[in-house]
C-alpha cells in the first residue's frame, strides 16, 4: 500500500533533533550517577516528569486531564468531539536503575506525532490523546500495569489503592501526593470508549538489532504460565546413606527437568520453556539434598498450545518424583494476545513507505497495550535498543531509530484518527 | 575366642562414673551457651584441655611429651622400654559449634583404660601412650588431621606450619603460644615406631543406634573422590531466545546428573554417589541459566571400584554437555583403607565377651586412625551417638555406651600391649 500524502506530510515534520532533546531533558528527572533513571511510579520525579509533559503540550493546545488511578492524558481535540479518541503513548515511570528510553520513548513519540501533525497543518477527525499510563513497571508498587489494568477493568480501585510500597506508603496516599503537584487536572472516568491505541516502545530484546531491522511490527504477546515446584526428599550423609535408602530431592528434581525438557522443548518453534531458578537445600557437597525448589516459565503465542503443554507439567513431575514428594504451585497465567491486523498493517506499510527495514515479531515483555487491546484495535511499534539491554542504566537507543519509530507512529495515527 | 582373665580384670575396673565425670569436666573448657563446645585447635581452650589431661595423668605416673607438630602423648612405660608403644586415643579439638564427645571420648577412654589396668595391678610389656592428635577438625586451620598426617609423613612441617587462620595467625605462631602454657614438655621425633594403635570414637552416624548395637568394629574407611563441575552456557531471556538457539547450562547440568546417576548409583550396594551442591547463575525464573557449578562426592570401600567409577564421570559429563562447555576439577582423592584384621578381631571378641551387641561397619567420616594405619596395626571402636548427630552442640552419647567402649578398649589394649 502506498503511503497517502497526508501521512507522509505529517511524518516528514517529525524532528529527530527535537525528539532526542526531549528524551535527554526527561532523563534529567531522576537521573542516576551511572547515566540511568530512577523515576518510580507516583514519586516526586514521576510527578515532575508529568508536569514537564504537560508544559510541553501547552503551546500545542493539548488539554491535560487524569482519571481515578492517575493515568495522564493530553488531548488534542478532534473535528468531531463526540467520537472516541485515538490513544498514543506509553509510560513515564522507570525501574529504580532504569534507562532513558523504556516507556519515555512511547510518550515522547506521541507528543512528536501531534506536533508534526500540527506543523503539517493537519486536523484529526477523532480526538488524539497522548497517554502516560500509571505504574507500568511495578517496582515500587507491585504488580505493575496498574494504570492500564484499572482503565481496562482488569483490576478495581479497591484492589489497587491499598497496595503499599516498602515504606508502607499506599498507592492512594502517593496518588494524593502527586495531585498536590499536578493541581486542578480534570478527572475523567476510567474505561472511556477508545477508537484505537498505538504504543511505541524500545524492543528490550536484541532481535531487531541482530537482524538489521529498524521497525518491529508487534504481532502480539506470548501467553505465559509460571509455576513453582517444590521437591521434598530427606537429608542424609553422603558417606553413609545407601543409595537404595535415599530420598534425594536433587536426583528427583533433575529427573523432572530432563523429563519436561524432553516432552516440552520440541513442541514447536514458538515454545519457550525455561527453568531459570533452582535452589537446593542444604546445598552442601556431602549432604544428600533434602529439598529442591525450582521455577518453570512456559510461554507460547497460541493459547491452546500453552494450555496443553502447561497441563503436561504436573503429570510429568509426578511421574519423575521417585521416592520424593512434589508440590506444584501455579503462579502467573496470562493468555496470549494478538494485536489488531488493521493496526499491524498500518505500521508495516508506513515502515515500508519510509524504507525502514521492518520485521513482524512477538513482544516477550508485557506492556500496557495488552490491556487496551481488549477495548479497541491496538498495536505496538518497536525500535531497536542496543544489545537488547533494558531495565538497566546502560539502556541505549539511536536517535535515528527513535525518529523512525515516531515517523511510523505519525503515519499510523493520521490513518487511525482520520486526519485531513 | 573367650576373653582371657587379664583383659577381663582390666575391663572390669573401667568406671562409667569416672569416665562420665571427666567428659563433663572437659566439656567445661570452651563450653558454649547451647551446651556444646568451642575448642578449636591450638586455641587457649585446646591448651587448657591438654593441661587438664596432663594433670589427670600425673597421679598415674604418666609422662607427658609432644612433638614438632604439637601432638600430645602421655606415656605409661612398659616392662621393655625398647619396644615401640601402643597408641590409644583420639583428639581434644572441636568444631566451633561442636559437641562434648567427638574426639574427647577416645582420649578419655584411653585414660580410663590405663587407670583401670593400674587398678587391676597389671603392667604392659609395651609402653602405652595416650595420644591427643593436633587439629583433627580443621575448622580453624584447614585442612584438618594435621597432627596425625605430620606424624605419618603425609604432610611436612613446611606445608603445615605456615597455614593461617582467618585472623592471619599461623600454625607455627599458635603452636608457640600453646607452648607458653604447656611448658617444659619434651619434644620427641615425628614418625617414631608404633606397635599398634586403637582409636575409640562416637559413630557420628545413626547405624549403631538404629540397629540396636553398642559397639562398632570399624572395618575401614571408604575411599573418596570429589569433583567440582562447571557447566557454562549463555544467559538469555526466557521469553525471547528460541529453544534451538539456547545454551542452557541448567538443562546440560541436569542431563549430566541424570546420566551419572543412571550409570553410577547402581554399581553395587557399597557405592555412595552424591551431588549435594548445585548452584545456578543468575538463578532468576525468567533468565536462561548461564552457568551451573555442582559438586560430586563419590565413595567406595574398594579402590579399584572407586577408580573405575570416578574415571567414568568426566566422559559422562562430556557426552551430556550438549551445546554447553564443561570443566571438571578433581578435588579430594583419598583411597579406601582397611583396618588390621587382628585389631578388628580383638575388638569384636571383647565386645562379645561382655555381651555388647556388635556390628562391623565402615567409617563414613575420616579419622586420625587412617594415617596411623599405614604405620602399624590399627583399629577403631565406635559407640553410638544419639540420632547420629555430631559436629553439633546437641551431640550426645549415653554414659553406658561410653563405658562399654572403654571396656572394649581396655581389653584390646591388654592384648596389644601384652599386659600381665
Amino acid at each position: 500500500m502506498a503511503m497517502d500524502d497526508t501521512a507522509r506530510r505529517a511524518a516528514e515534520r517529525v524532528s529527530e533533533e527535537r525528539l532526542w532533546h526531549r528524551h535527554m531533558a526527561m532523563a534529567e528527572i531522576g537521573a542516576t550517577p551511572a547515566g540511568g533513571v530512577d523515576r518510580q511510579a507516583l514519586s516526586a520525579e514521576d510527578a515532575a516528569a508529568q508536569a514537564l509533559l504537560i508544559d510541553w503540550g501547552r503551546p500545542l493546545g493539548l488539554k491535560p486531564f487524569t482519571d481515578a488511578i492517575g493515568n495522564l492524558f493530553l488531548r488534542w481535540e478532534g473535528r468531531d468531539p463526540s467520537l472516541p479518541p485515538v490513544l498514543i503513548g506509553s509510560h513515564l515511570d522507570s525501574q529504580p536503575t532504569g534507562g532513558k528510553f523504556d516507556g519515555v520513548f512511547g510518550v515522547l513519540a506521541a507528543l512528536e506525532t501531534v506536533e508534526a501533525m500540527q506543523e503539517a497543518g493537519l486536523t484529526p477527525l477523532h480526538g488524539i490523546e497522548i497517554v502516560a499510563w500509571m505504574n507500568e513497571e511495578g517496582s515500587r508498587f507491585a504488580p505493575g500495569m496498574m494504570g492500564s489494568e484499572a482503565f481496562a477493568g482488569d483490576r478495581t480501585l479497591d484492589q489497587i489503592l491499598p497496595v503499599r510500597d516498602l515504606n508502607g506508603v499506599s498507592v492512594e496516599d502517593a496518588l494524593a501526593q502527586v495531585r498536590t503537584v499536578l493541581t486542578d487536572l480534570p478527572i475523567l472516568p476510567l474505561g472511556r470508549p477508545v477508537a484505537a491505541c498505538v504504543e511505541p516502545h524500545i524492543e528490550q530484546a536484541p532481535v531487531l538489532e541482530a537482524t538489521g531491522n529498524v521497525i518491529g511490527v508487534v504481532t502480539g504477546m506470548q501467553g505465559k504460565r509460571t509455576f513453582r515446584v517444590t521437591v521434598t526428599g530427606e537429608e542424609g550423609h553422603a558417606g553413609t546413606v545407601p543409595m537404595a535408602a535415599r530420598r534425594d530431592a536433587l536426583v528427583a528434581a533433575t529427573a523432572m527437568v530432563q523429563a519436561m525438557q524432553a516432552e516440552i522443548a520440541g513442541v514447536d518453534d514458538d515454545i519457550r520453556f525455561t527453568i531459570g531458578r533452582f535452589v537446593v537445600m542444604p546445598n552442601a557437597p556431602s549432604v544428600v539434598a533434602g529439598e529442591v525448589v525450582f521455577s518453570i516459565d512456559l510461554r507460547h503465542p497460541v493459547d491452546a498450545v500453552l494450555r496443553r503443554t502447561g497441563d503436561l507439567l504436573e503429570p510429568i513431575c509426578e511421574a519423575a518424583r521417585g521416592p520424593c514428594a512434589v508440590k506444584i504451585e501455579r503462579l502467573v497465567d496470562v493468555p496470549p494476545i494478538e494485536f489488531s491486523s488493521q493496526v499491524r498493517d498500518l505500521i508495516r506499510d508506513a515502515a515500508r513507505a519510509f524504507d525502514y527495514p521492518v520485521l513482524d515479531l512477538l513482544s516477550a515483555a508485557g506492556h500496557d497495550a495488552r490491556q487496551i487491546n481488549r477495548l479497541a484495535p491496538t498495536g505496538m511499534i518497536f525500535v531497536p535498543c542496543r544489545g537488547g539491554i533494558s531495565h538497566n542504566e546502560a539502556e541505549w537507543a539511536e536517535p535515528a531509530h527513535l525518529a523512525a519509530g515516531a515517523r511510523v507512529l505519525a503515519a499510523v495515527t493520521v490513518a487511525l484518527a482520520k486526519c485531513e
